[in-house]
């Protein structure tokens, strides 16, 4: 039995941490949930029981086996050094570790093997690179990836709390005749799409497709990997979707093509019907669906998939990294 | 001056064909509109006065000189030809002649040539096509095309005014905490995203993606060019968006590609922010935003593009395709 800590408890991805440790009857003999001085004091339920939150310092984590952390990267950066010291294994849901070479990026249906040897600090990818590694690993493997073009549908929950309350009032307001204001995002998302996730860089490419390009590379090993892409907000909840065009450097064949993705680890593979974020909520799977040859690309293929972002985009992914990385057996 | 004859009247498109005939004052004598059986005798506002409408039959099209089809491939074989015989010149919004050698499927900012010659029916593109042809003609005319991927993000008025009830009806069923129900779409679209527009072929693609492949050769007079796309429905009221990333023959610099959009008849570049759904809705021009040099593709280039597929997407585009065959100069 272990002590948890959960760092950014109060937050949705905190959240969705303590609901699957409960769901997979995690080992947990003690869970801290640590969070901003500001919720420091409030209680709050997790694994059955009411507990006090207790402020993010570097001293909290005295005793802690393992210290999942959902609190941004300067949070992580300032205190997963400290949880480390403490003895604990820590996984981390930000950017702040994912490029470094010392600290293993890890999908473990992918990459698992790499968590055989680590410094205690893991990263846990970015939700839509989780999707687009999964969905393009058993391609990969049949066929071997030549070039990657990857669209996102991304749903609001990626965003945080403030999101979803924003995307609501948003809808209130338009329902009353009344003008819907954005703050957390940078337009008015309801009944609308917005085609940048995170900040643009000088080549016009953003945060988020950067991380999408440089975190598949890393995680499926093929450093100079093309891979380019759009990331696009779109109003749905919960569930990213990715719309997939890639060029294999050989030929597979249909037969070969789906027997790849049938049967493939963390994968439900749709072939009667097309799977949609609403399919995707609250499930543990990468959905893969619409998988066809692509003639217009050389071996080209082409594939539609969905995830629960906050499930294997984020919590269930770091807790599966966990619980390989400590050798414990669980899971639903 | 001269009589219309609106077929399909009553439809979301044809509504719209109404309004731009108005707007652009477009000079009109007399108004014809036609409908279904189910419709006629009723009366509708059109052009500031109110009219009767009457059931579209083959003898309906007498002293017509222009003949707007808005009304599905069947209604199009049946009676294009018959308001052809009458005298009319016919544009039809359906895909019964857009692949037909002996109709010109017209772009007029792309293709309006073809108009000096045709034998009476003209084809107006599919929606998700004329945008696609709109945003990628500048980077064609700069660099030659090689190949292209599409992703889209379509309004649910390109399905008609039965898909916008859907909507409405399935956000007000969340909103009490009842089940929403799809007829219209294959599943709920509120707060969701279904990739599939229109039925699925053998290949895997859907007819939605077919046309646009097939239609953008045409237009394009590229009858090689490898194109792909997968189209979305998004719950967006009106305006579809694309995320396009292509290949080109000759490498073409930042300077040369901002060139080639800027000034684009029937095109608004935009650099400072990006355009979306909302912004496009009830303009007339094609939005080009997120212009980036793609290093994922040889000769790469990525954007994103949105136009309100009411207006450039159909009632505009086949207006602006009666004024050019015409000889008519209006516009605003």
């Amino acid at each position: 039995m272990s002590t948890v800590a959960v760092v950014g408890a109060t937050g949705v991805v905190g959240r969705e941490l303590l609901d699957v440790l409960a769901e997979r009857a995690f080992p947990v003999d003690q869970v801290r949930l640590l969070a901003s001085k500001r919720s420091a004091g409030q209680t709050m339920e997790a694994l059955g029981e009411l507990h006090e939150i207790r402020e993010a310092t570097p001293d909290a984590f005295d005793g802690v086996d393992l210290a999942l952390f959902s609190a941004g990267s300067d949070i992580a950066k300032a205190l997963a050094p400290a949880a480390r010291k403490a003895g604990a294994l820590v996984v981390d849901n930000s950017s702040a570790f994912r490029m470094d070479p010392d600290c293993p990026l890890v999908v473990p249906e992918l990459n698992g093997d790499l968590l055989a040897s680590h410094n205690g600090i893991i990263g846990n990818p970015n939700c839509s690179t989780i999707l687009l590694t999964m969905a393009l690993a058993p391609l990969h493997r049949a066929g071997g990836l030549a070039r990657v073009v990857m669209s996102s549908y991304q749903a609001v929950s990626g965003a945080g709390a403030p999101a979803i309350e924003e995307l609501r009032a948003q809808e209130d307001a338009e329902r009353l005749g009344e003008e819907p204001i954005a703050n957390v995002f940078p337009t008015v998302l309801a009944h609308n799409v917005i085609p940048w996730v995170a900040g643009v860089q000088p080549d016009g490419f953003t945060v988020e497709e950067h991380k999408v390009r440089n975190e598949t590379r890393r995680i499926l090993a093929l450093p100079d990997l093309p891979v380019t892409a759009t990331c696009v907000r779109v109003p749905v909840w919960r569930a990213h979707s990715e719309a997939v065009h890639v060029e294999l450097q050989r030929p597979v064949d249909a037969a070969a093509a789906a027997a790849a993705y049938d049967g493939f680890p963390g994968i439900r593979f749709w072939t009667d019907r097309f799977p949609t974020p609403r399919d995707a909520a609250h499930t543990n799977e990468v959905h893969v669906g619409r998988l066809r040859a692509d003639p217009a690309l050389p071996n080209g293929w082409a594939l539609w998939a969905v995830m629960d972002q906050l499930r294997k985009g984020a919590a269930l992914n770091a807790i599966q990294i966990a619980e390989r990385a400590m050798g414990i057996s669980v899971g639903a």
